[in-house]
């Protein structure tokens, strides 16, 4: 196998009539098939709105991917000012002067950044079930614990708090263990976009995007806009082909 | 005059090099002028990046609008399911629970929006200086005062709690006293945009949109991105022609 | 038996030498015992301080207690004064505006504490696992959802914040299920002090005192105040002799 | 002149007949003089009760104090279990996880709490108006700016998160600029109480205690219990004999 296999397979139990968004299709796939029972309306993003009945739904993605050859991105005038930009989860402008006497306001984005990963990765603990869906980046700096979103968010609220802009992505993450959906991080230097994971579970060569966006609000996998439902059932795939990449989580790797 | 004449004269003093990013330009002028002592660069949006050297640094904007004849602006799915997303200022998914117990998660947004702004209305006190640049709906929500930039976010954070899309403009606000720039909300009701504003301190017809986006994080008319400024001046114009129309505050009106 | 039976059995599995003060013994039992396998010293209040080496320990306390006659207490200037104040879990100071809106600031403070347990005992729902130890009352205010403590803590903010002191008891609460140590309100009205429960879960005369303060911080059944332990068992009791009262949560009542 | 010269001249506008409490005495007067244009009901901890009709009404304090002698107090058992626990403006539970990644939870408190108020003291800017009657240790954390009551929260805050137990105390501070009352912090070390100013605006040796507690929402010179007023005038004096007292913020004070 010279390809990347990714996928999933959600289950969710729907209560009410219910809209609901998924973000689980990757960039650039060399294949790609979307599986449920109802409709599926592709919205631009790659988002996916499925209108559900009460019951019982199963949705499954499964895709592969070339290996990418990532060169990085530009950064236009317009993403830099929204990625500086307070967002809900990252709130840059509550604790812009903790981030400033922490890390400075300086003149090198790159290291400024990798003391900002360093001292994220760190501080925190990984906790499953420390944080939930209304967690910001102040709650996991005083609460010392997180998953991937609060590792993220916190990444990205300092990292704009000190003027370097930062956005997150949602990936598939060969080698994550337990395998789940990830988000990292981000951040402009030199007019290109960089990855950092602070939690350090994966290495960054062979991330694969999903989606894009200024938090989990804009990245999420799954998202309820009307209706009720829960998700009993979720199972997650990232094989990347070959021996996973090494990553020392300091040198400056590009998100294909 | 037939014509609405709209602007702004605002005073910079750089104490270190800084790039401000100015919102304050009209979506449809009929004449413009941009005077500033700096290059200009326009970036989509109509958003203008100026890099300021240390200094006093005075920039004026001028337009004239037409009347605007307003039909109201189609919803796309992408737009609604962002509108719906909490964000800095509109923590909606805090509050959730309270604003369903408060005004219900109905089939008619039209009637809950009507109620929103209602509530917020009598509830909020218009105050001077009773907010800052990081207060949310929340803290608006239990501190009871505000100015526009605080009843709109909190409206539209109400609206998206109980699942009715809510996005905020800046506009010019002829018959606004004192003057100055003001913030509303436009919230989807059977798949157009429709405008609201509980502070009633400005008749809807005659609202001229400057930037559209998810709050004031998106929407402020400057944006310091780096360095450092204060503003000792600024005058804001908003003339419209004729007699200002009448605004009941409850039924639809579309900004144009 | 014409005896409440009261007492509670606590397992702690302790990781490093802790200090840990107990608040479960009543305040005037006929009988009582604390069985501990550690010297226990007995400081005032009611509170008992253990110092536990790691391993497991138990500690149970029996007590009984003879139907009380309940007349209400006076409420001294000084403690009127302290329980005006806002406290950790009750920032009465944040919500003054919001309460003051939705319940008025009024001369009939029985009336205005009806509606204010009323109000909470409707809009919140009683949810095991929806808070947390750093819950305080404006986010079971937002969040609609908490258990007894977050209950107590939203009635005693409120309550404060329109100028109805109010403090906080931990008690023994004949009739509650699942059985626990439970918190409820005590108000001052005509300078008196009554009791109030708006989850309404057990009749409030047959309500046994362990604990008064400002808020969970004072009155915790269990507070860790150095070292590191959890609580893998524990067990309460509360029979109170013959049938419980009935309680219309209306009336005025008196903890004894 | 061997003696302290200690007051205050309060002047209130009082537009709804109004309760207030002062704490404005000092502990051991040698002789002390209150003037008030209404009866004045003295409670117990030196607070004075004042029923104050509309208009105008000024109240001045004046004692004199001979030069104490401080032994540290001892610090009792049930002291140090309250002084241990989260208050309003002081969310030790909060922060616990920040602080203890930060200072650690030691051996050595003296060490500590040394680390600590240097830390704040370095950290924090003050900054007349830059925090307001809600602000607690959090904000003060993340906004990096306040005046002697943030950094007297925050250090305590901080020092309760790390297991050192830690109250406030409102002081005269004679050499304090511009002269105003002041609050700091006392901590718990070696069973004795000693005190600690991050603002190093005035020399601990010299501070005469008026009030002490759990933050700000027990130590304020005036707290309005019913009614409504304003203060458009307020004037402090705190004038030690002779030179002051040298003061390195590092050695062990105790505040008499």
């Amino acid at each position: 196998m010279d390809e990347f296999a990714l996928g999933c397979t959600l289950g969710f139990d729907v209560s009410a009539p219910a809209e609901l968004v998924l973000q689980v299709a990757v960039a650039s796939p060399a294949t790609e098939t979307l599986t449920a029972p109802v409709e599926v309306v592709e919205l631009p993003g790659r988002q996916h709105l499925l209108r559900l009945a009460p019951g019982l739904v199963t949705v499954a993605y499964q895709a592969t991917v070339r290996p990418p050859v990532s060169a990085p991105a530009r950064v236009t005038e317009v993403d830099r000012i929204v990625a500086l930009r307070p967002s809900r989860y990252c709130p840059s402008d509550r604790l812009a002067a903790f981030a400033a006497g922490e890390f400075g306001v300086g003149a090198d984005p790159a290291g400024t950044v990798r003391a900002i990963t360093a001292w994220v990765h760190e501080r925190i603990a990984y906790q499953a079930g420390s944080s939930g869906p209304t967690t910001d980046a102040v709650d996991t700096l005083l609460g010392g614990a997180g998953v991937c979103r609060d590792y993220a968010h916190l990444v990205a609220t300092l990292c704009r708090a000190v003027n370097v802009p930062a956005r997150v992505a949602a990936v598939y993450a060969p080698g994550l263990s337990p395998m789940d959906f990830h988000l990292v991080v981000e951040t402009a230097i030199d007019d290109h976009w960089y990855v950092w994971d602070a939690t350090r579970l994966a290495p960054r060569p062979s991330l694969i995007r999903i989606a894009t966006g200024r938090d989990a609000a804009d990245t999420a996998f799954a998202t309820t806009v009307s209706g009720a439902l829960t998700m009993p059932e979720m199972t997650v795939t990232a094989v990347a082909p070959g021996n996973l990449p090494a990553d020392d989580h300091v040198s400056l790797v590009a998100l294909a």
